[in-house]
């Protein structure tokens, strides 16, 4: 049996949140709770948590470095919806950089950028 | 109205998945299968795609790219779980590398680099 294509007895260990450097934790919260129509969890200064959507979503956290991003991101956010075009509207509106679009039969999605340049990807399944 | 702390109505957007750059999508989803207790839903040789335990739960995806990792990751996966010191020990047999641990009232966490070098942390919460 192999352990990378079976579930593991007992495994107990699920994604709960990912968490962004950055310069301005509450600014990229304001940002980013808008954007997914979330809230503020808790703040705590040098780190503030977003409220999941649900129990079994992941979070979002940001918390404050003092070293600036180095190049493009290793790690980045994917979001879907069923209205791209609607959505990348919303969120540029929100203070995001759209930098462009691709497409792969099935999906199609908009690269764009946070207000602290992080990329991210609004992606729609075609049908 | 804030549109930052109310729900927006109509609103469409959720996080899908992570996606991780690396050199190596096919070793690195081996990595994060076994971790996470998932299996590969979809390998386009640059790209694979991993399941997710939920609907709601956010995926995992790894595609290559020719740039080596700038530093440190700006964006980091925090996983959860009930027994910390079990799921590290097991985490570090598939190949992770322990980094340190870290506690702040309620939570307790490790950290460790995965086998390209991606940090992510392993926190429990204490009661």
């Amino acid at each position: 049996m192999s352990v990378g294509t079976h579930k593991v007895p007992g495994m107990s260990l699920h994604l709960g949140a990912v968490t962004v450097d950055c310069a301005d934790p509450q600014g990229l919260a304001r940002f980013w709770t808008a954007v997914l129509g979330v809230e503020v969890d808790a703040d705590y200064g040098e780190y503030v948590f977003l409220t999941k959507p649900s129990e079994a979503a992941a979070g979002l956290g940001f918390q404050r470095v003092p070293e600036e991003r180095a190049g493009k991101n290793r790690l980045h956010l994917d979001l879907m919806t069923d209205d791209r075009a609607a959505e990348v509207d919303r969120v540029v509106g929100l203070g995001a950089k759209e930098i462009g679009e691709h497409e792969v039969p099935g999906l199609a999605w908009t690269v764009l950028e946070d207000p602290e340049g992080n990329v991210f990807c609004i992606g729609q399944h075609e049908h």
